[in-house]
């Protein structure tokens, strides 16, 4: 039997500003990333965020970003490791406080745009992030796509969970097409469904070439800020509980 | 035998930007009123703040303030009792991220600048400070001026300790001459020195109108951001000393 | 004859994140309240929103407000005159940035939210407003409500025009019923466009106790960031037409 | 007869946060780089920056950054094209609300930190710098050390001034040592006095490779912010003289 987590990035509007249908998502994942503040999200967001989590029973993670407000985390930028690190201890902090104030724990960490592009391919910043989790809490799993952070964090004793695109376009070697990059988004449902089923059911995803290639994806993610994404992870759900795959968060660490 | 917490505010520099001696303030006080980065301080900064107190021995607190940079948290502003909330356990969160990083905890919640002032007079904002404290950690003790701070603390079960300031004129109802008042801060360090000295063996200060009124002080607020301020304290320090008071950071909570 | 000009708050998106439908309002709008960045508005949006009133000759102007994104401006701030004057100096020469790139001038400051309703009652805060307009250029005309802003204004020899609202609620003495109260926005459609209607053909408003006060508007605020706002305004429009008004800029000063 | 301005980064402090002597560096400088607002800088700072840039006779110029207050600018971000023209937009415009309210105008654009090390070796950053100097002002003066920007902007018809450091050190083909690399900050007096007068004299410079390269230089940039730094401007200033070299502002563009 299968099981599969699936989750959403979440708690993304910021004062008067409102992004995405955060409490129709909350009713399908069952974990969320949790935008901190430096690139999305605001206290008041954050509150609300894990108070809605905590009444559904959804796991809370923290999803960390660069200090970058206007540009929603996606720009890259340069960085020492321990510009880094401590603006992650901050950010993972900052939600605990959250965390704690609702009688809940934050139990993963998944880093959020260019952070995570970066994470992926360079090893040293996938190093300053593993330091920050261990720092603060090395119980949190480290979610991610396959690359530089999920080695690293496995070599430093963390628990690391694969992370599973439903609507992006993979390339060959398992990472993601760039959005800037025609094709880099799926649009059709259908086809959607169908590549969520494959990857759960049979553990293979067809990359941009054309090719089938293994892909071990322990939490599925699914968006909620685009015109149609709630419908469309609402089939989501309901097909791979079709196809009898259990949908539950990412078990606790043994720590 | 009387015991004194000598503590100052630290961890407000930002960037580029460096204030106060923060090395020389950490080898003389017991306690720090660390920036949370919202009026000042940043993760960096706090980081290297919280490992400088772990390896003096200093008890680390958080000093939240307004989210006003540019401002150093000195300009009132009108915020709901859930945005006050939320920013402080935002703040005390992320603070409390360095501690667990650094193994150490944060022990008490000490407001900054306007809110401070508004906290001490306003039984609404006291209200929203203490319920960040309770939800977070109701351990933390809360370190303030007497006034609607302290009361709804201590109504709530919390531990409260009173600020005393070395060289900030007192009213004869025990608030504070504000800054923008002639007087309101004093400069002869002579006088700074007996008036402390007063405060902690005969427990009396001297008004503004001349008056000795009674004043209770836990912890004695030293400040580091001013030219001479560092010699100051540590003539602050030795005076307490040669009088017999000892110096020691607030006891832990019974939590 | 009668004209009005129809204005709007317009460019108040940021990053990632939309407000308002600029697009349909400016097919509507003779002139537009641009945000500067403090409150709302990134370069990038300035800059789409400048071009978008060149190309359809909508009159640009200012609308300078409070740094403090997270909270819209709409969180009083208190702030000494420099700080007042300086503020606005930026945020209007910023916005006269793009202005000059896209071949137009910046015609009107119209201050927003916290900062607009301190202005109408605080004279301090008024000339505050007044120096930034004198000393940037004394040809842009102040839109306000009734109250200090307009008198200072008027004194230091500004050119003025008195704003209404078309869906907010007005008390006996022509200031606007604060938001926080009930019945503070009008909602229904029928009502809002009678009352425009007498505002431009009786000159006068129907008050929260049922009284008609006389109110002079020369510009009619339509609001674009409610649901069904767009729809509203265009009905607004309308009936202004049909009932003769002819809906032009506001005339350029003569400076 | 040899005429150099002298110019430094001014402005550059931030709230409660003080950053260089500019008073002491303006009684030396012929220019000031304003800092803007986003790397550095605020309204108030700006405000009375220009104001004692007027009274002494000194020339304004616009010192853009990066949006990375935390970073000072010296952090490099990824951008595109419109992102970056806009951001230099909206910072060259605040800064010419505070000249026009004092009576001047900008009269040059310096990019700061690294903006300008990007647009000294990007095509594209170049550009879309220039475009901004284009879009707002084209009788504003480029400054920058040779490379990507000067050669965009001459071929777009701007004026270009070459901006020579009297502390840094210089490899064989004209760029600048990275800060981060040993030896690229001069620290001897004598030598960075030496190397000024050889620059202005004999119109070489010698690099880290110990060879002589020419370096024509229109403006040389000294340093506020470092200890000491004061002292060897007016040493710079009054070398220079001495040698017979005239220290004037940058000629006003014939536009």
């Amino acid at each position: 039997m299968t099981t599969v987590d699936i989750s959403a990035d979440l708690g993304e509007s910021f004062g008067a500003y409102r992004l995405g249908d955060d409490e129709a998502m909350l009713d399908i994942v069952t974990s969320a990333h949790v935008a901190c503040g430096f690139h999305a999200g605001d206290p008041q967001v954050m509150d609300r965020t894990v108070a809605a989590c905590v009444a559904r029973g959804v796991s809370v993670g923290a999803q960390p970003g660069f200090r970058d407000l206007v540009g929603f985390g996606r720009r890259a930028m340069e960085m020492t490791g321990h510009e880094i690190t401590t603006d992650l201890i901050y950010q993972i902090g900052a939600l605990r406080g959250f965390a704690a104030a609702h009688g809940t724990t934050v139990r993963h960490v998944s880093p959020h745009g260019s952070l995570a592009n970066l994470a992926a391919v360079r090893a040293d910043h996938a190093e300053s992030i593993v330091d920050a989790v261990v720092a603060v809490d090395p119980a949190m799993t480290v979610v991610t796509q396959p690359g530089r952070l999920a080695d690293a964090a496995r070599v430093r004793g963390l628990r690391v969970a694969i992370v599973g695109y439903a609507d992006r376009a993979y390339r060959d070697d398992g990472t993601l097409v760039p959005r800037a990059e025609p094709g880099s988004v799926l649009t059709d449902p259908d086809e959607v469904v169908e590549r969520v089923r494959r990857m759960h059911v049979d553990g293979v995803v067809r990359t941009v070439t054309g090719r089938d290639i293994e892909l071990r994806c322990d939490s599925l993610l699914v968006h909620g800020d685009t015109p149609g994404a709630v419908g469309l992870a609402r089939r989501i759900s309901a097909a791979l509980r079709a196809a009898g795959v259990v949908l539950a968060a990412l078990p606790a660490a043994d720590v």
